[in-house]
């Protein structure tokens, strides 16, 4: 018999299919294509291609938007948010709308295209992180903003739709739905127990050890026991820390050691395959209810399947491969 | 400048692309491969390879589970749910789960391994439609069932694992994340205005006639407002009505040849193309508030563009071709 989970934050219930697990060779998912390509407005030489860069790690004897750097920081060509102008709202009859205002940044995490996060060293890994920080902290200073999202496609099937890897930064002029709820439901835990519930799932999970994958002294990554994708894998700061960008310079190589970890993983065992990962943190100038109460983390999905109108329709999340069987797969395997 | 657009039933903001629509021909996706296959277990005369059919359309001279029929309803092999048992919902550390309880049925909507719905005659697509309703009041008679969805994924980008087209229907033991959102945003708006949003929105769509696609006496399609993906269509029954199963017999008809019409004017642009849908209804014995808020409807997403990491991650979802000019491609699109 399968199991339904609910989601302790947002309510949301998935079915698991805890009694004919699928097992790594059964998911039929594309490899992310990736090989050398001249015209890639990202690699080396192609720096005008770009706007211009925001602001780069570069060999300070480099001129900006030239070769030379190591992680290079720039607007989106084809913004989904515009940066001038004004929010706007307004009504249209029983409809509301406002102008497309916001930023969105692309961070190009090495000059080779083939590298994948992976394939960084935890010194470079950490300088992209740093970029993520830095970006945020600058961003939330325009008064327009609300919150600062920040996150990687990679691959096709992930929606990338350039090879080149690179993470994207959007700041928005209104908090998500998905966000507010993950929050709404964090406070609701908080008022009744007057505890994170991340912080106590951080507790159960590295009591019960069944979904952890690895962990170092500030973090730590397992499987969700209501994962909504086979494989899901979240990374969190086992301190309580409200705030994404306030994580302390100090700490971030630990970070960098956990996220190289389990993408060299998946891939080892999947070989190289698209994913996405999101940052969750607090929305800009929360109050201390929220920053008590919720607990920034990373969330990060390999694409192995497709969601189809059931999911769409429901919320409601299969999910072929129970996360504790997962989380089996992702500790033993050795990256190379 | 691109528009942000909230929703009024449950308060996401969509980004629409009005500044730089994309077109049809600019979309990149899968054509679902049809072409008959000997082995299908959805064809005529191999009736034995699928579970015993629960009922069917058919010619009353032949026996069950084999030849003869024109709708043919079975369990799901491979059920996302399982229909024996009971649920016993327990705890587990901070976490709550419980068996996966339910059922999950297949509707073959005709004997044919290449006719989509668009290829059925009106009086067969109201067959189908009908075998929905009476599989759906048959289901929730079962005292352990809280919801009824109905659904359809067509073509491998839409989920379908299966060529041959069908529909299917599951019997949840809780009300989904999703329903119970869309159900609270519309009486929310009814307390407030004692109104049914659904309704004010049909009449502002009807007057305003930008994103009405085709229309007859008892249902109307149109783009709607704050549409999730490009070319998004709802379909309304233009009277208020909570339950989807209460459509009478007679006004069948005209959904049959609104969905005819829309699934054959999506084809007409695109081509032969996945898409989903899912009739969205009311819960079980839902109370007269329910009953009076909510409108039954349904929701049809061609698949043309793919979710990634930004549309997880916040449920703001970027929409490129905005819906006014969806609708005018597709009331123009005039199928063969």
């Amino acid at each position: 018999m399968s199991e339904l989970r609910r989601d302790p934050i947002g309510g949301r219930w998935v079915i698991v299919n805890t009694d004919d697990p699928m097992k790594p060779g059964d998911y039929d998912h594309d490899a992310p294509k990736t090989g050398k390509n001249a015209a890639c407005p990202f690699c080396y030489g192609n720096e005008a291609q770009t706007p211009p860069e925001i602001t780069a790690l570069r060999d300070p004897s480099t001129p900006a938007n030239s070769p030379g750097w190591q992680v290079r920081v720039i607007p989106n060509k084809f913004p989904a948010l515009q940066i001038e102008g004004e929010l706007d709202r307004r009504g249209l009859g029983i409809y509301d709308l406002s102008n497309g205002i916001g930023a969105h940044e692309l961070i190009i995490e090495s000059p080779y295209h083939e590298k994948d996060l992976s394939d960084l060293t935890i010194q470079e890994l950490t300088s992209v992180i740093h970029f993520y920080c830095q970006r945020s902290l600058d961003l939330e200073r325009d008064h327009r903003f609300k919150y600062i999202m920040i996150f990687k496609n990679y691959g096709a099937s992930a929606g990338a739709s350039l090879e080149h890897p690179h993470s994207q930064i959007i700041a928005l002029p209104m908090v998500p739905k998905n966000v507010k709820e993950e929050i709404t439901g964090a406070q609701n835990y908080f008022e009744y127990r007057e505890r994170c519930i991340f912080c106590d799932m951080i507790r159960q999970e590295l009591q019960e050890k069944e979904r952890l994958i690895m962990d170092n002294k500030n973090f730590f990554a397992f499987c969700p026991f209501v994962s909504r994708f086979p494989f899901e894998i979240w990374v969190m700061p086992k301190k309580h820390t409200g705030y994404f960008n306030q994580i302390p310079y100090e700490v971030i190589g630990d970070l960098a050691m956990i996220l190289k970890g389990i993408v060299g993983k998946v891939k080892k065992i999947f070989g190289d395959t698209s994913y996405n990962f999101i940052i969750h943190t607090s929305p800009i100038n929360s109050d201390g209810a929220t920053v008590d109460s919720y607990h920034w983390h990373l969330e990060f999905m390999p694409k192995l399947t497709r969601v189809a109108g059931f999911e769409w329709g429901t919320g409601f999340y299969i999910v072929p491969t129970p996360p504790e069987i997962a989380a089996k797969y992702l500790r033993e395997a050795q990256p190379d």
